[in-house]
This record gives C-alpha cells, structure tokens and sequence, in this order.
C-alpha cells in the first residue's frame, strides 16, 4: 500500500506534510505502542472466535502482532515518523509482514475505541505505578518517624511557635496525607478498569463481537455501557491529574519545610550532599535545590490539570480531535509525580535530624503558654479567663525579655491566686509534649499508635497493589503466552 | 468581656478597624452556623461526660447551644458583624446569654479543630446535596432517552456527520458520565466524613478527651489519626472542588449541544420558552440563554479549583491562615453546580425534540459509509480494502453532488463487483442504526438494555444518599432531642 | 408596560422565575449603574445632536437620567431585584419617570455595545484605582528603604544566606516589581480606552449616528474599528486579570518574607499588633495573619484569571451569554487586589526592623565566601580555581566548627599562598556589602541611586495618573454639568 | 578538571547521579546556547575593558566562544548529558579548549544574572516572532475579507440568527483582536529589554564591571535598576505566557467557528483537504482536525500561564530553584503558538466560501426583524414600542411557518398601521447589510474602511519588527565580526 494514513480513499490531493507533522502524535503516543499491540491481539483473538474473520487470517495477525509486541518490548521496533500516529505505525508494518490478512485486523473497530481502551490499559499502569511510589515515600517517612517519637520541635502555626511537638508526629501528618492519596488513586481504578474496545466510531457494531471476551482478555472488570460515552470519556485521564496535583501539592508542603528546616535560621535538619547542589559564584553554598525542584514543579501539575479541563470545556459529543493533547498533558504529570516521589523517598531516608537545635528552640515563642492555661482549668478557671491571664503573664514576659519558666511560683502567683508550686511540672517542653495524650495527639504514646495505624493502612494499600500486579501477570501470560 | 476578639490578653494595642474587616471570614463562614453550634453541643456534652468540666455547667452551655441553634433555624439568629468569624459570634453570644459557663465551653478545643468539624460537617451535605441534584438530572435525561430510543440523528465525530445514532443513545452517553461524577462524590465521602474535632491547636490535648464519642454523637466514621494533619488538611475541599469542576465540564458539553443543535442550522431542538430569553433591539431572537450560562459557568468551577491547588502549594504544616480562603472558594462551586444542575433538569425534561429535522439531517453527510465498508467485509474483503473502496464512492459520490443511496447497483458494482443487491438493504440509515446491536452499541435494543443498567446504577446511588440522609436524621435527634 | 423584560412580544409564555434568577446579572453589575446611566446621557445627546429623535424627547431623556444619576450617587436608587440587570432597571426606571419618550433612548444601541461600553467606564476607574494603589505601597517601601540604606542583613539565594545586603536594597527589589506592574497597567490603559457605543448588536446600526461624538463625550479616545470586534471583545477584561494575578504574585513574595521574618528563627521584624492577630487557644500567639491572608488571596486572583481565560475558550463571535460572567469575576479580583494593597502599606509603614538581629545572622553561613574568592583572583587566580579554593576552606570552616573571620591568615594561606593579611579587610560583613557598588548592587551609594532612579519613575506614573483623573473629571462636567 | 559541576569544593561527596538527572535543565536550556555564549562574549569584552582580566586572556576566551557560537549555529556543538546546564557545558568546553584562562570567564557574574540576560535575549526573539507570525494571519484574513466585503452572511450572537452581516466584516472582527495581541507583545518589549548582565549572585559585583556597556553591546535598552530584583525576575515570562494564552483565546475563537461552518449543517466554508484528515473507520470522513486540534492546544497554553504563576506565589527573594522550571513552560507556549499561528494563516488563505449557502442560511432566523422596528422608529414609533410590535409579526410568522418578506403590506399593517409598502426596500437582507454604514458596521463601504484601518495598523506594527530585527543584526555584527 503506496499511501501512508488510513484514509486516503475520499480524499482528492495528498495531505499537506505540515499538517501531517502538526497532526501528528506519535511523539507522545509510542508510549502506547505495547497496548496498542496486545489491545489488538485480543480483538483478533475475538474476532476469529466470533467467526468475523478466517481463523487462518487470525492466526496470522495474532503471528505478526508477537513479533511487533517482542520488538517494543527489547526497543527495536522502528518507528516511521512520517505516519500519524502509534496504531498508523502497528497496522502498516503488520501488512507489510504479513500481507492482506492485516487489513482485516481492524474490522469492528476504529481508532476512536482504539485509543481509548490503549489509554485505560496505559494508565492502569500510571495508577499502580504511583500509589507504589506512594507507599515507598511512606515507608521512609514512618521508617524516620519511628527514629523520632521522643525528638521535641517547636510545632508550628502560622509559621509561628505554638506547642511542643514529636517530630515523628509531624512526619506522620505527612504519611496520613500521602495515604489519601493512594486511596484516591486506588479508587479512580475502577472507573478506570472498563473496556471502551468494541465501541468503534462511535456508536457500536454491525458485526457480531463479543465486548466482554476481548474485556476478560485484556484484564478488565468488563465493557463500558454506552459507545458514544466510551469514545468521548476521558474523565479517568482528568482524574489521575487531579489526584497528581493533590500529590504534589503535598509533596510542596514537605519540600518547602525542608527549604526552611535547612536554613541556617532553623537549622533543624541537613540535607545528605547527594540531594543539595552547589553554587558557581558563591563557594559556600549548598542549597537544597532537589526540594525547590519538587516545589516548583507542582505548579505543573496543577497547570497540567487545567490543561485537561479547560480541554473538555465545550466540546460537544462524541469524539474531537482536541482530545489528542490528553496524553501528553497526563504523561507530564505523572513523569513528574514519578519523579518527585522517587527523590523525595531517599531525602527523607537520609535526611540528618539536628535534635539538639529543635530542642534549643522550644526555648522561644512560649510554646508552653497552653499548658499553663490549662493548668489554671485545672484549677477551675474557665477557660477563656485562663487564655486571658496567661496572655498577660506573656505580655509581662515579652516586656521583661524573659521565658515563662524564668518566672517564679512567687511572680506566676501575681496573675492568678490559684498558682501552685505543681505547676512547674505542667509547664516543661518535654512534659508538655507527653502530656498531650488524646487519640492523634504528640505524646510518644499517640505517636506510636499512629505509627501502628499507618503501617496497618499500608499493608492493605500494598496488598491491593500486589494483588493486581498479579493478577496482570496472569492475564498477559493468558493472552499471550498461551 | 469587653474586648470582641478571643485573644486579646498578650496584645498591648487594640486591633485595627481595617485588619479585623480584612481578616473576617463571617460573610463566608456564618454558612457553617448551625453545624458550629451542633458541633459544640457534642462537644459540651462530651467535656461532661468526661468531668473535665462540672455537669451544672455543660448543661447550661448545652441548653444555650440549643436556644442559638433554634434562632439559627429559624433564621433570627443576630449576627455582629464586628467579630471576626462565625465561632466568635456563637461563643460571645452563648455567654452573654450563660454567663462564666460559656467561658468553659472552649476547653480542650481550638477553632483550629473547631472550623475543621464544622466544615466537614457543612461538607457532608454539600456533597449528597451534590450527588442528589445529579440523580435528579439522571432521571431527566433516561426519562428523555426512553421516549427517544427511535429517534434517528446523525451521529458525530468532529461535529461532523460520522453515522447514524438513536437521540436516546446519545442522552444515554451523558447519563453515564453523570453517573461517574456521582460515584466520584460517594468515593468522597468515606475520607471526608471523619472526625478532627479534639485535634485541638495542631497536637492534641493533654485533657482526657474521648474523640470517639464526639465522632460517634456527630455521626462521623471515627476520629482523625493525627491531629497536625486534621487541622492543615483541605483535602475533602480539594476534592470536592474537582469533583465539581469535572461536573461543569459534562454539563457544559451538553450546553454546548443544546446551542448547536437549537441554532437555525441544526433545528435539531427547542429550548421552551421558559429557559430561553430575548434581545433588547432585535425583536426575533430566542436565545439559549441558560444553556449558554451553564456553559460559562464552567469556567469558574475550574477557576475555584485553580485557587485551592495554588492556595495550599508550598505552605509548611500545620495551619496557616491562608486557608480561610478555602470555604469561600468551595461554597462557590457548590452553589454553581447546584443551580446549574437544577436548571438543566426542567430544561431537558421540556426540550422540544424535532424529529423529522434530526431524520432529514442524516441525509447529508453519507453516514452509511461504514456501512458499505461493513457490507463489502462480509462479501470477504479485507476491511481496509474495503474502507479504501467506498472512499472512491464517496469521492464520485460528491463530485456527481450524489448521496450513496442514489446510485444504484450497477454503478456501485464498477466500484467493487461484489456489491450485490441486497446491499440496498444494509446502507439505509434506520437499518445502519438498528443492526448496531453491540454491547453499548446504538441499536433500539441496546439502548433500552442501556437504559435498564443506567436505572440500576442509579437506584445503587440514591439508596445511599437515601440511608445516609436516614442515619444524620437519627444523629441529629439523638443528639439534639434526646 | 407590564412585562418586565426587554424583548417579550416574540415569547409565547412567560420568562420562568428560576431562570430570571439564573440568568439576572444586577447582583454584579450594578457596580455599573452610574457607567450605564452616564453613557445614556451621551447616547440620548447624540440621538439628538444627529435628529434621531425628537430634540423634546431627548431633553426629557437627559433631565430622567440625570435625575437617576444623582440618585446613584448618594445611594438612594431602588434596584428591582426582579429586573434581570442594571440595563433594564434604568430604562424601566426612566420610562415610569418620563412616560414614552423613554422608549427611545433605546435608538441605535443594543445592550451588546452598551455593557461593553458601561464595562470599559468601569475598567477605566479600576485600572486607575489599581495603580494608585500601587504607587502608594511603593511610597511605602521607598520610605523603609531609604531608613535602612545601611541596615546589614543576610542575602539570601534559594533561602540559604548568600551574601550580604542592605534591608533598603532588598526592599527596594519589590519596589522595582511594583513599578512594572504600574507600567502594564498604564499599557493596558490605551487598549482599553475606546468606546464599542454605537456597535449594536453585532453589525452597526442603520441610523445615522456619530460613534466619534459619544466617544469624545465619554472620555475614549475614540471609537472601535469594528462592530463584531466590539461586542464580543473581552480582551481588556483578560488583560486587567492578568495585571491583578502579577501583582497578588508580587505581594505573595513579599507575604512570605514578611511570614518568614517574624518567626522565632528568623525574628528580623515584628509586624505591628495592628496587623497581626491571636489565638483561641494559644495565649502567646502573634501570628502574621494579614501577610497570610494576602498570600493566600493571590491564589483566587490567578483562579479567576483561568476562569476568565477558560470562559472564551472555544466561544465562535460574537456576542454569547457565557461573557456575563466576566464581570463579577474581574471585580472579585479588583477588590482583592486593592484590599491588599491598602493593608500591605502601612504593614510594612509600621514595621519595627530588628537591626541587631539582622546583624547577627550575618556570621552564619559563611556570607563572605564570594568575596574571599574575588580577594583571589584580584591576586591572579583564575575564577573557577579560587572558587575551588574558598570551597575547601568553608569545609574545613564546618568540620572545625569556625566561621571563615575565626581563621588566622596563616591557616588561610595554607589553602592559598597569593592569601595576604590584607584579606580581613576584604571579608568584613559590612564591607562585603559597601564593596557593592556596581550599578544596581548593594552598597549604600547604589541603593541611593536605585531610591532616585525609582522615585523619578514613580513620579511619572503618578503624573500621569493624575493628569488622567483630571481629565475625566473635566469629561464629566462637560457631560452633566453644562 | 575532573570534576564536572561548578561547585564542588565545599562539599564531601559526588553528587548523586538521580540528582543530576533530576535537577539537569539541559533538555530544556540548550535552546539558549547560542544566546549563552553571545552573552559571555560581551561579558568577556568588558572584563578586559575594565582591566579585571587580562587582555591576553581575553582575547582566548573571545576566540573560543566564538569557536563555540560557529558550531552551535552549525548545529555541531556537542551537548555534554551528564554536565547540568548548557551554561556548565559551555564554560567546561571553552576551558578544555583555551585552558586555565577560561577560568576567568566567569569573574564577577553568577549563573543567576547569566541565566535571566540568556533568557531575556532568547525572549526577545520569542516576541518579535510570535508578533510577526500574528502579522502573517491578519495578512490572510485581510486578503480572504477583501475578497468578502460583499458576501452575506448571518451575524450571530448566541449562535442564533442576528443581523446579515458581511463575510469580511467577520474575518475583520478577527484581525482587530490580533492587533492587539501584537500591541501587548510590542508593549511587553520594553520592560523585556533590560540587562540584568553583572547583578551577580543577587547583590551586584565588587569589581569595576560596567553594566552599561554590555547592556549596549548585547543590544539592550540599559541595564536593570535593582540586582536582587534581576535575578529573581520572571515578570517578562509570565507577560509573554500571559499574551500566548489570549492568542490561542482568539484563535479558539476562529477554530471553533471553521469547525462549525465546515459541518453539514452550516456548510458556510471547506477546508483545504491539506487542512484536513480522514477516518480510520469511516471512509466518507473529512474531518476538520488541524481546527481541532488549534482549539485544543489552547488549553495547554492557559495551563503553562497557570503553572508559572502558581510557580512564583510564595517564594521570597532571590533566586530560588524553583524558577528553572519557567523556560520549559515558556517555550511549550511559545511552539505551540508559533505551530498554530503557522497553520491558521494559510488554512485562511485557501478556505472555500460557499457563498450560495451563506446567502441561503440569510432566509432563516427573521434577520431583518431589527431593520423592521427601526423602519417604525424611522416613522415615529418609539423603539421600545416597535419592538414589542415586531416581536408580535416575527411570533405571528413562526406560527404561520412563514418568513417576514412573505408576509404582505396589508398583513404587515395589521400590526402597525405606520407601515407602508416602502418598507420592503427597507427589509431585503442586501439592504440590512448594505444599510449598516455606522463607523465600524457592516456595509460594504464601512467594512472597506475597516480594511484600511486595519492595513495601516499593521503596517506600522510591520515597520516596528523590521526596525528591530534590523537594529539587532547590527547589534551582533558589531558584537562578533568587528
């Protein structure tokens, strides 16, 4: 076949070759190429059993697609950029090995269905991919926290002192981030896991196929309910972008703390060299670039995301050629996520805890203030009275330059008759720390069921990972090692 | 108490006119009033229950609660608009009303925990308030679809004429994105109905709170892990937002249908009259106004989003006062997806469907190409062949400014000499339609199978909403009207 | 008349109640009131001046509308909630005023050419409004910065201190940023100052009116070169947006410096208590709400520039009901903008600069490694090799626990022969600043310049402010008061 | 040097291999070798000016970089993978071929000033391309509307029937938005052509640079004011990222129309076949998919401007790492508007006009309705009235299924006993066009003006461009072939 694109025949003037470059998504759509591949050998595998075409015919497209399949998967497949696209590409180098019998592979479907069931297979990977990465960062941050239930920092509101706090505490608060992110990942799956393959065009089939055969063959819960929706649907592309962008704006919480953490004003951890770089005019520097990296490219996932809806805004049903800029749009974010989840892991692994400079500054900022309010509920003082007199006992120690612990019984006792020699014992960093026992709270106690509970969650998320990565296996084996 | 701020005691100035406007949230938060109130009546009676205040006092707190939960009710509850936010304005009241007991009331919480319930809990019915108003739209739509399984239009794929489709068929495809959006929302709800009230500050308390029993009297699954992450956490926001956005996106599409197709050009519908509006100099226009509206409307959806990914980028743990600008920029979305949902209700149950245009469209366009193609694969040509044949019919076809059905089977014949002529039996549009017998496919039969599977989903969906409305009923009278 | 829109002759039922709120605009646009009845008074003045209507009639027009003027100027107008924007609350008005010759005023214009004329009035005001605000902010930092020409504090790259820089010179970074974002204001100003009046609904008008007259009465420039353009461009709208998202971005920069220097670690400045707030439960806290209320208010400002940018997107000309949602979306981020702007001013007017504490924290970080390179190569060693050099004795500075000042000059030389005594004098904190006086560097004598360079351009932006405010206010006299 | 990175003295350990790779922006920044190494040129040449380099030094360093410049333009420089910018690549590759003298290039500059003055530079060429790319388009539509200032069409708003407009007043409307997008490129030049050459780290220099010297030599307008505002300044990207989105808004708009008015229902245009692809599956297809795919690239260009700004909230000055990722979002938008301008133009140039069936569309919609009220208005009728009168006859026609024209005089007066039998001179759609000679509408002869207008503004934006490009040429001969 002399012409190079599947639709010559109407057409009076060969294509433009500038449009052909502009139209072009082979770029971005090879990562495809293995779906594509054993997408199709499942409809032919369907369609020689439904009888559509000669079992002889199946058996060699089926022949020819093992070959193109061994070929991607040792990178030797040669792609011909002057073809449209990834299933162009697949189908013209299946007939030119194994002659006319390959024109019939694409019998009882289009290229609308195509991509549609390649992208859900791709980004089955895409989800299990991430939430394993997830669960890696995790795995580093409960292994650190573990290390660092009695290690005492100033926690912070407003980026202001507030109460002591674990620093295996504040790690924790990012794992129970990180982990509604898989369960999000882990629940856009089965809205993902359906098979568009048999839609065509846009409204079905004349031809006797078999949707839930080629369903089963290609691992999925089963086929999609409405042709027009199936080649229009790209919600399951919108909706890894969105849980990237939620992931990464997590990790920009983390990495912007770590920027801070390893200033020389904070100084409560150093980065391992192998995460900072350095600077070509200042010898000094090291500078925690791989963290401001992660920071500053969550912007692009959320501009990804954007991407994606203001795409869909508008377009009428079913297919459009706007939907083209999906793949790449959803690619980049996941390269990032990939990316950013893999530094991340080890940064926090050898990440140095300076536990001598966190306990040094929960000297400042009267991070004890609630725990003497408190004391004085204790001592039956409601407790917005007791909020007002240890602001003033505050006030007289900003005036005076002097910590709350500075103060005698003698001189508390001023503020409030009901002041007792006890309340030293209440109002000590460490014991304001222990002392917050309640479910979620800082003390060692509560750190160390949260590590329990965490680990307890991740086991299941890990089991759900493994448990379909084995069941891909046995499906691929299935179909095509049989 | 003469000061209106919760925290004057460490300030030696009074706060500023200007920055006490600035930093209000009441025009937004007073929304959260009656969960507040409920909030703190858990709360109270927990503090009881757990003598960490006396008895005589919790019930005069929670018989206070009660009185501003009536006026709320009924809407007479007196907001000052001096104070900052909606908490202040409950608890000033609750003791102007109590005396010293209300000062007890703030014990062992912080309006950290404190907004975060109420949001959550404002959340909740934001999100089947959501799901429900789109089970509403569902039912227009399938109502619709069922009257219209017959209807032939022209299909399309770049809003060109691709092949022939049943209109129900198409209102099928949008049910099913709907139904994606719905399940979205239920996904939703298992991580945002947990409870962070007790997370205090940012580190718990060192009071013997029993956060299982508030979680429990408001009808949450269960406490928060760790409290740093139950006050920074926006996540449910988050989702929602999306959720939200990805709703917009399909309701625009469908918008963007009902101008087209309600243009002089396509005629395909009418608007009624009661969803249109007119031009104040041009006396004959009929505009599809609201279609229009909830088409723009999208935009702001996906706006609101844009906002809370980069509001929450790059903010270290644990709460910052950036996010106040969360619930205004949620409650905006909310109340957009509410009223365009409940606008696109009545107008497709009022839509005026103009059939004969629809069939007299798919006269244009040779929407039974495929067909041929179809026809000729069944006579043993390979499809791309095939697909290459009435490529060249359609060429002539359009420079003899002939439809396909016109010719007859002596000049297809020249094209292939195995057209026969039963061939006339298989490019008719209703029998390009009906003989779409594929599982999803556009035949009558496959849409009525597609509208039963529709309905059952459906049913799934508004029995959850139905039993989870049920069991807040039971909550709130338990809690309320013990 | 009793119908209470615009165009009901050609409607067979009444406008539905649901969709009159769905679709009415007044809760937005009656910022627009004035605009609209001021532009009438110039419409109705050229319909006179050309002889399209009756020179009677037109006075009885002029007196109503000016009547209505005053009314909207001393607040006392009564908007009808009922009408579906300020268009038809002000003809309505005027014709129940002035019986049926208010029914002309209508003559030659639509509601398409008169929004956007009514809008663009109105940008006029917020692009001034928006650069005087700028400008005062500006005077603010230039006022600071000239008081800590001298002041010593860190410099800081990728937040980890760098080299060391005057406080006014760091100010007046932002002060530059500032002063371009006047400039793409005022760009702005000549895209935006045309009148579309006399545009029609989309193609022109067939009387014979004067669009140069209207426009000169308004105050344009001129009029706009094509009718379509007119009523569907929302250009100034996008670009006013964007200048609004840059400027929230500036102030988010400075937000955070101003969140991150009042922390313990950092303690540079303390915001006044005027601009700060406390906590419900923490009695010490003094939390920088106001900077991160303005940080966070950036996000919105960008989301309603994707809003704005998503809303056009895919929209054919020309004028289509979706461009109603442009103004309350600008208007939310014009306020946004100007109370920002109006609260960061005298926040950083009134804050205290802790000198010492700048000074101090000089001595960490090895500020002066850059300089102790420059030393060698003003010896002759080449760049790249002296920055090798000084690189290994900052790592023999962190393992001995020394800053670069505590090493004698014999152990320097061991690093480097060409090391001289002469080099203390080259690493002094203060004269590694004073040594800056490249154009645009650091040193006291530079940054008086930059205070010159940027007050004479402030100057001019403010002159031109100016001019234009009196000009509008000759404008308008001309119009009313003749 | 064995080491390959600029700055690893201070540090123990290699850096990690995944950090390189992470952190790398040579994939992205090798667009900017050519400006690098021009830039170090002028660098180089005032070192040696100023005597802070030796002469001979100088001269080498020159020599080799103009090596460097010759293969880079030959495309022949090679990319080192493992180095981690192209300003690394350069400066290793100079020093291997000139030796220890290239160590001196980098005397009193920092890769911060070095990145901002290559990426200003590269910007610049962005600019003056993206305006003269838009001049071509408004070419191809000024020529396509010369040819259409007689062609009718129905004008719509709400893509409902209007007014009959002029086919070249349409394309007109699209120019003047273009031209605008130009004035905000050319607007954007001038803050764009500033030096930021010699700020160094963030602080300026302590050698005696002259700022100004290579500002002139690298064809600047001056040098930057504030060194600490140079090189954390990103606004020139954001502006340019900001103009990229309303351009591919304003292109949307024109695909979105092509795509509507090439489908069997409109059939105003055809697309070239060049500018157009077929179907996998349906042989009759043409498919307007370069359209499609420019309205779907529009959203990427949004996204990219959504990612810069989100990138920049809340980072404090200076340089933070964050900002590397601002050149790969850049230029993303930059390709993409340079592709879909290149495509548009000549997708105009050889569009067909099926005029027949844009006059035939003219019959339906009651387009003259608006010409019927004025005719009353011309005979005394208040315009409010003879709405309201033309509302009843256009109701009264939709009821009769008949055109206004078909109605007679005497069934006209039924409704206004104003009219007379001239009225339909008034009402043929030739004469509603032709009657529309309001500045800016659309007869003929308002539509020829507009071509002018048009033209002449063009043509001075023409003559700027070429003023410029012809200055820069200068700039470089001067530069490197003295």
């Amino acid at each position: 076949m002399s012409n190079k694109v599947l639709w010559s025949g109407r057409f009076s003037g060969a294509p433009d070759e500038g449009t052909l470059a502009f139209t072009s998504s082979l770029s971005v759509d090879s990562v495809l190429a293995w779906y594509d591949a054993v997408g199709s050998v499942a409809h032919a595998k369907m369609l020689v059993e439904q009888k559509i075409i000669p079992r002889a015919d199946g058996d060699k497209i089926i022949a020819g697609l093992k070959d193109i399949i061994a070929q991607i998967e040792e990178d030797s497949f040669d792609f011909n950029e002057t073809l449209e696209d990834v299933h162009s590409n697949i189908e013209f180098d299946l007939t030119e090995h194994i002659g006319e019998a390959g024109g019939r592979l694409h019998t009882a479907r289009s290229r609308n269905d195509q991509v549609a069931t390649d992208f859900r297979m791709f980004m089955r990977d895409v989800v299990m991919d991430s939430a394993e990465s997830l669960l890696v960062l995790q795995g580093a941050l409960i292994a650190k926290a573990r290390l660092n239930v009695d290690t005492v920092m100033p926690g912070f509101t407003h980026v202001q002192h507030a109460q002591p706090v674990s620093f295996g505490f504040h790690l924790m608060a990012h794992v129970f981030k990180l982990q509604r992110d898989v369960d999000r990942l882990l629940d856009s799956y089965k809205r993902l896991n359906v098979s568009p393959l048999g839609s065509a065009a846009l409204a079905g089939s004349t031809y006797p196929i078999d949707r839930q055969m080629t369903a089963r063959m290609l691992g999925f819960d089963g086929p999609t309910h409405n042709a027009m929706d199936s080649v229009s649907d790209r919600d399951f592309a919108l909706e890894y972008s969105f849980c990237a962008a939620l992931i990464m704006d997590h990790l920009s919480a983390m990495s912007e703390e770590l920027v801070l953490w390893s200033s020389q004003e904070f100084g409560f951890v150093e980065i391992a060299d192998a995460y900072s770089t350095g600077s070509s005019i200042m010898p000094q520097k090291k500078n925690p670039d791989v963290a401001e990296l992660i920071r500053g490219r969550t912007a692009s996932t959320t501009g990804n995301l954007m991407t994606m809806l203001m795409l869909l805004k508008g377009l009428p049903l079913s297919y459009n050629r706007d939907l083209q800029e999906d793949k790449g749009t959803v690619i980049a974010s996941y390269e990032t996520v990939t990316a950013c989840l893999s530094m991340m892991a080890p940064m926090i692994a050898t990440l140095s805890v300076n536990k001598e400079r966190m306990l040094a500054a929960t000297s400042q900022g009267f991070l004890n203030a609630t725990d003497l309010a408190d004391y004085l509920v204790t001592k039956g003082v409601p407790f917005r009275q007791a909020h007002e007199i240890v602001g003033k006992v505050v006030r007289h120690c900003i005036d005076q330059n002097k910590r709350i612990d500075d103060l005698s019984v003698a001189e508390l006792k001023k503020f409030s008759a009901k002041i007792g020699k006890e309340v030293k014992g209440f109002i000590s960093v460490q014991s304001c720390m222990n002392r917050r026992t309640s479910y979620g709270g800082t003390s060692p106690a509560s750190v160390n069921s949260q590590i329990e509970v965490a680990e307890e969650v991740a086991n299941g998320q890990v089991e759900f990972c493994d448990a379909e990565r084995d069941r891909m296996v046995k499906v691929w084996n299935d179909l095509l090692r049989p």
